[in-house]
């Protein structure tokens, strides 16, 4: 990406081991993340045009002498970020901290390096057949974050659950809170085929309008004191407020949307509302819904509604712009 | 109070009945409260003379007719708001936010007007021991207050606990993250008297140093990363950068320090540092706490280092306000 709306499709340097510690995968699928956008839109500045992409599956083609867990041939998921898995932070489960973790070069590629290969990434049981790829890929990201905001709203059996922003993130947020035993999961959304995927994912209820009439809606399905837990899935002013508006005294709200506005936080304070969250730990819950995905107990990868060629990438991002599209694979 | 530095002794119209829901009780002992001191100090204007005092414990004098739980000469404990306990807030457990509740009209007083008695105070097995006195006081603000603020950390066995703040709240924090089985509690003080009373209710550790300092000595405490949990119980810009600044990532700040200054939320929100706290739900802790007092495994009743006649109420307040004292207990 060159700068808003220029996002251009070219040949960049072949990737290769630089420390003992890297992987070198062949993509097998990437995708546009609903945060890309926030440069694309030009509402993030950018300094300097940026390789991008965060999420993949794929291929190990190459190891370092200093990887221990895994072998080239295998199947393999991983985080938008990298993590040792055996820091002091790691250790406490918290791997987006981690203390010698970092983001990725470009994995919107045919070939990516992976450094920390083995605190990173999972090989799956098997090749996986061709059907999971997309909800494996899924795990990269949405379905971990959309976990995340969950567990930081603290959803147990029986909450009732409210999920602001309709978008992969979002949707992954209504799986996981159904997953997690959620009594009641209001999904906020206006867009059919939206409101459709989150009843398939386990909503019980959707809420079409937004503001002050979607916190009177959430009011009424809450015995008029609003929801024991909400998932803040966008990170606008906005949608952080409607999820201020639509929580209980006492409950929680879990942050994964990437902050662009304000908390009025003495409010929360005399509300006794909760708020936690931050960037997913995806390698703290990849085993777990590894597991999920490959007995096929949940299919995240129904986020992606349109499959391009990796050549076609400036499209993608177009679809995800306008909205054509919930979440673009690319395959190479 | 008429203004800052302006507290005055006098006679005041003698409670009485309004509602039947009222209990009228004779105080048996009242204290000043370190949030009292926002409005002695000036720090928190004042538009208006207030009636002061929120803490009480005292004997039943008269109940209103839709009273069923109490009966004259029972001794009582209550918390700082008053509550119904059925609305489907109290419900929830968040008594503070009681959508039938509210404050008293000054607890600094020989008698009182308790408001929704049955949702709001709880009788003792029996008439205490003048020696337990102290400590079921305590129980009306600063006991629940520190113990909320070590829920609201999400204190459990085993944890790394930091607490900002050695004035009674914070000294009744330590307590309760210590009977919540934390593995470590690192209070946070510069005052011998307070350090001997921190380490008398469970302190492992004590911190002196302040600032970057003392963010220094409770890294080397804590593996390099901060602590697991960090009460924070004063409210003061400074105190609050103090409980962000001890914390690991993905940690929980507990807040129950009234609020006068920013969180820096967007920093929290990349270090998955969780935040939540506000007013204790008083009545939702008073069953345990009660218990616990009454069968002496905790005395938080040490808190109270000066006792003097309600007459006095001048002098206790000067006490507080030069630290003097830690909290002064008034017996009218």
């Amino acid at each position: 990406m060159y700068a808003a709306h220029d996002v251009r499709y070219e040949e960049r340097p072949e990737p290769t081991i630089l420390e003992p510690t890297d992987a070198v995968i062949r993509t097998v699928a990437s995708c546009v993340c609903g945060s890309d956008l926030w440069r694309y839109r030009g509402i993030s500045p950018m300094s300097e045009p940026a390789a991008m992409g965060h999420e993949y599956v794929g291929v190990v083609e190459e190891v370092g002498e200093a990887v221990t867990t895994l072998t080239p041939g295998q199947f393999v998921v991983g985080g938008f970020l990298h993590s040792d898995n055996t820091c002091p932070v790691c250790v406490k489960g918290m791997h987006a901290s981690c203390q010698h973790g970092g983001g990725f070069d470009g994995c919107q590629a045919e070939r990516i390096r992976i450094p920390n290969a083995d605190g990173t990434l999972l090989a799956t049981p098997a090749q996986p057949d061709e059907d999971l790829i997309p909800s494996l890929l899924a795990l990269s990201d949405v379905m971990c974050t959309g976990w995340h905001a969950a567990v930081c709203a603290g959803v147990t059996p029986g909450a009732t659950v409210v999920v602001v922003g309709d978008g992969a993130v979002g949707l992954s947020g209504v799986l996981a809170a159904a997953q997690l035993g959620a009594a009641k999961v209001i999904a906020m959304s206006r867009h059919a085929d939206r409101q459709q995927l989150a009843r398939e994912f386990g909503a019980t209820d959707i809420v079409a309008e937004r503001g002050a009439e979607g916190i009177a809606r959430i009011k009424e399905m809450t015995d008029g004191i609003g929801a024991d837990c909400v998932l803040e899935c966008v990170g606008t002013e906005d949608a952080r407020l409607q999820a201020v508006g639509c929580v209980r005294p006492g409950g929680q709200i879990g942050l994964v949307g990437v902050p662009h506005g304000e908390l009025p936080m003495d409010q929360l304070f005399w509300a006794n509302v909760g708020v936690k969250g931050g960037p997913a730990p995806v390698r703290a819950y990849l085993p777990h819904l590894l597991d999920m995905v490959w007995n096929r107990v949940i299919d995240p990868g129904k986020v992606f509604d349109l499959t391009l060629p990796l050549s076609e990438v400036v499209e993608a991002y177009r679809a995800m712009d306008e909205r054509r599209a919930i979440k673009v694979m690319l395959r190479p």
